[in-house]
């Protein structure tokens, strides 16, 4: 089969792999239709951390079910799946609370060894899916294949941020961020009744897309400003960090107001960070690092998704064949797309 | 001043009155602007239970402050308020939790004593507001007067059933009855997540309306199928009785799913309902009565309708001079219009 | 292996029988060790329907695992476990929004097929679980057996009622019987930091039980005035209804507070209930009908269960062999024990 | 009047006071009963930050009403209430939202300007409260003034932070710092349903203290290891964190499971905190800032200390009268009482 691999640190290739095949009786194999490009991708090829050369890439998919082991009874060939970024058991103490990325069998997809345990990604014609009857998710009849795609990963992460945020009718929500994970926070806010989603980006096009969504956009000198204007000078009530690293996260804190939440999405591998403690006592924050759940969120994303009241399509910037991955990581890596989409296979 | 009063069973006048003074230092005066027509308004008019010739009718209303008693410091002569169908002492303990209906200080805005002493009504020049600060909201800047009127109740009682009702993103609610109440449970209920809405109404303008609003609109007999399709044969999450009486709340019973919840926030005055006990002990329903709450509601509904994400206007379908009360009153019983607002004054 | 069986209405036998077998690779067997007798076994017993001679009866069992399916791999043989009431898949819609009774898949255990179709119940040396994996829980390893037998149903229904209820902190509950469940309930409400649990029972064992278990006791007649004196004229806040049938479920109706919840967890076999509508809208009221989940609550009961936070034991009328369960249901008849205990083997 | 003062940085003394008069129409004088010594004031009187001599000290107290502005209707002389460590106005959007502390009327008793404006303390014969109706609450009868006065603020911040913390049933919860605050947390936590309370403090008679109520106690060398045994591995559910300063937050973190929360409720004036944002992160942590709120959960804590399922009285290590203040303070500095009640009068 073919598939995009890791070749070096910061290069692609698209390369003929052998097929993979069942290796658990909870395993399923999926042929997959289309693929995509994400942030994380990205910065596991740049820093190469825990990539061996050959590392199939990718950890978001829709496909159809090739074969199951003989464990799995709730899916069949043929059926249309979407996944999750990351494995889990679904029966231990942490799945049972719909903590799964605590899971101590948790692999990510495509990240090498940065993650937990290697498993191969899934920017591939074929991809091995563990624990499957937890991991993927049907796709109901009418939901577009590319809108579905959006809650393996980056609108899992959006409303995994806002509901751990408590995100409420009639709050003012800010999103440092707009890449594809912030832009997809911005209709996970919306859907739960923000009042006013304002999302924090210095490069114009993605405050053009954040606009596009329904969200006030803006660039970080203006942002508290603006922000203030909407609230009688309070803040934001909500502030969802989508970046990653201490500046964004500074940032967050600084548009949040008294008794407010931050929630930080963005990868942070800093041991430390310097957190402003005097003020978030005397302004009593809250401080919470999520990590996107799609299997926790899939049942209400998909009915979403299928009615067409969220719709990610905007922020595809590209869909190419399976082929055509070394030119679309060249441009992703220079910011010309915010999302790009891998056609990998026709379906069943 | 001049006020919409209620003649006799069934017929209204607009009748030169005496003008209301403040009778306790935590009341307000307030110069009305707009005034609503409501369902309960027809229905106190027509049993005429507990309603005197004289009283004035109406509990919906903008306007602005005129004078305020010695205790009230958070409002001032000018200040552009919104009104609550009922009033709360804001102190007791039932309104420390936030269960306005329930305080003991309780009074309705022109209903007579149906619902408890007797309190002047709102569809008058001036009208007086016992525990101002407690029952009156100020109205944002850019908040329009006539989308902040629907947070006096209707909407309130929207949001209040879609609360109590805990809709959650992704839901599929179905709202009997396709009234103003109906309607505006229909908005509150899209803000808060639902992925779809079907409103249940056997009169094709109020199906319209509802279709307009966002809404997937049925008659009786084809709402259980619709929803079943909606739902892979489950039902609503969450059906919102908003009509009042056996027969509505028999309906929603119908269209509920297997554990899931039944808001009735029509007005019951049958003594009894054969409630279908075998049925809702098997399938682990849960039934809340619910009185819609302006006072608990209205700081999370004003910025979605000053932002206008919930713009109820197309509801309205006249506004009329307070001089033409009557005959706005005899279009309303001939449900030839659904929110009727009476245009009293023009503001400080 | 000995079990006991349904012999004709009213009256149980023990007898030899064949030994059950893995019928599905999800399936487990398990040696018994403690199973218990409650008032649901006594229920079918008595009324006969669904039940077919040679039934074995029971649902509530701690007992060590003796093989396990193909697919099972979470569970071991030498696992000391406890069961559930009824399985469930733990992959369905219903499964994964953790309501477990709604599962297509259920069964409840040794009821014939009263409650969906039939499984041989639990009071005999072996028993075959289907969704092993779901519907079994390891026991911690100091929690005693007879005290996690409990957490298999009638405390469990206790939580789940608590829970449904939204018992929180500084609440008056108050319980309508004072059987198993009702004791159970007592004590899941006071654990969840209930400021006063008043049991309602006209017999006066039970009332000293719940004493002794933490709870003011009282008959029927002097409910309402003791807990208008505990919460200052209001009623309780929440009532928990725990016998079935409508009178019970009236008395509680009448205990309750303005704005209140009413949670039904006895049995309802009749058709209709004669709900007092008007009263319940004046006063907002909830009413919840709620089936205990053993296995949604299963991982807050453990922990409470193995300190002796919960301490189930006092209600314990009797521990008695297998071969004396037809006297134990003889006595359980006449109401001369609250609950009693078979002793079926002795571990593995 | 006489009452305890700041005399000099360290040094208290009881002076002959004039007696303070009503300043606003919202206010009240009160008779003290008792009033208690606390780590805020011996925080305040060491560092004298914001102290001018003179400075009345004490925020914690129960008394009787002597006197009642003009618009204070609910509350009249005679009446037994117990105070809040700080005032708020009980209408502005923060207090709409029981977010007390971020009243913009907020004022802090006896602590000179360290908090906001200055406010005289309570240690004297007669304290006026602003906004008596929202920062007073009414005793009820049976609920011995020695137990309320901890709703004043200990206790109130120990539910606060259980609360914020969403402690559940069977939570195993930590604690660091067994001072008052860490006892009073413990005692909340329980009452939530903590299957398991840690205390961790280095002072035996701290951790004597803490095993009088309920918890278990250990020092910080053996807490981790003890709390791995409680959770199969995993660690804190909840640590609260109540001593304040960066070492005792460290520590908190060094305690909690993987996607647990950490609640800060010690003093933070340090800058900068180091938080490490890697493991933060990758563990899905949670952290919040919590300041106790006495009047937002007064309602649920006075019915749980009037029937004794929350007795603090344990912790109280001296009663003395108000003249001996200095001495009471100088042992209170030496870390000899955790709790030291001054009796101020004997009631109206």
């Amino acid at each position: 089969m073919r598939g995009v691999v890791f070749a070096d640190r910061g290069r692609v290739e698209v390369r003929t792999l052998p097929e993979p095949t069942l290796q658990a009786p909870t395993d399923a194999l999926v042929k997959v239709l289309w693929s995509a490009v994400c942030g994380t991708d990205l910065h596991v090829l740049q820093s190469g951390v825990g990539m061996l050369p050959g590392t199939v890439l990718g950890h978001e998919f829709v496909g159809d079910i090739l074969e199951v082991g003989a464990h799995v009874t709730t899916l069949r060939p043929g059926d249309r799946v979407l996944g999750s970024d990351f494995t889990a058991c679904g029966r231990c103490w942490h799945c049972r609370r719909q903590e799964h990325w605590e899971c101590p069998q948790r692999h990510f997809f495509g990240t090498g060894t940065a993650f937990g345990p290697e498993l191969a990604g899934t920017q591939a014609e074929l991809v091995r899916v563990p624990h499957a009857e937890t991991v993927l998710g049907r796709l109901p009849e009418d939901c577009p294949a590319e809108a579905a795609i959006f809650a393996c990963d980056t609108l899992a992460t959006g409303l995994s941020a806002a509901e751990r945020g408590e995100v409420a009718a009639g709050d003012v929500v800010a999103i440092v961020g707009g890449g594809a994970v912030g832009q997809m926070t911005s209709l996970a806010c919306q859907v739960l009744g923000a009042a006013a989603v304002v999302v924090v980006d210095p490069i114009e096009e993605r405050r053009r897309l954040a606009t596009c969504g329904g969200a006030i956009a803006t660039g970080p000198e203006t942002a508290r400003q603006l922000l203030e204007d909407l609230t009688e000078g309070r803040g934001a009530d909500v502030v969802v960090e989508a970046v990653g690293g201490p500046r964004p996260l500074e940032s967050a804190l600084g548009l949040v107001r008294k008794r407010g939440t931050v929630v930080s999405v963005g990868v942070h591998s800093e041991p430390e960070f310097c957190l402003p403690a005097a003020r978030a006592f005397s302004d009593e924050l809250s401080l919470k690092f999520v990590v996107g759940d799609p299997i926790a969120v899939r049942d209400r994303l998909l009915p979403l998704l299928t009615v067409g009241l969220i719709d990610p399509s905007p922020i595809v910037s590209e869909r190419v064949p399976l082929e055509d991955a070394p030119g679309a990581y060249e441009r992703f890596s220079r910011r010309q797309a915010v999302k790009i989409l891998l056609q990998v296979g026709t379906g069943a």
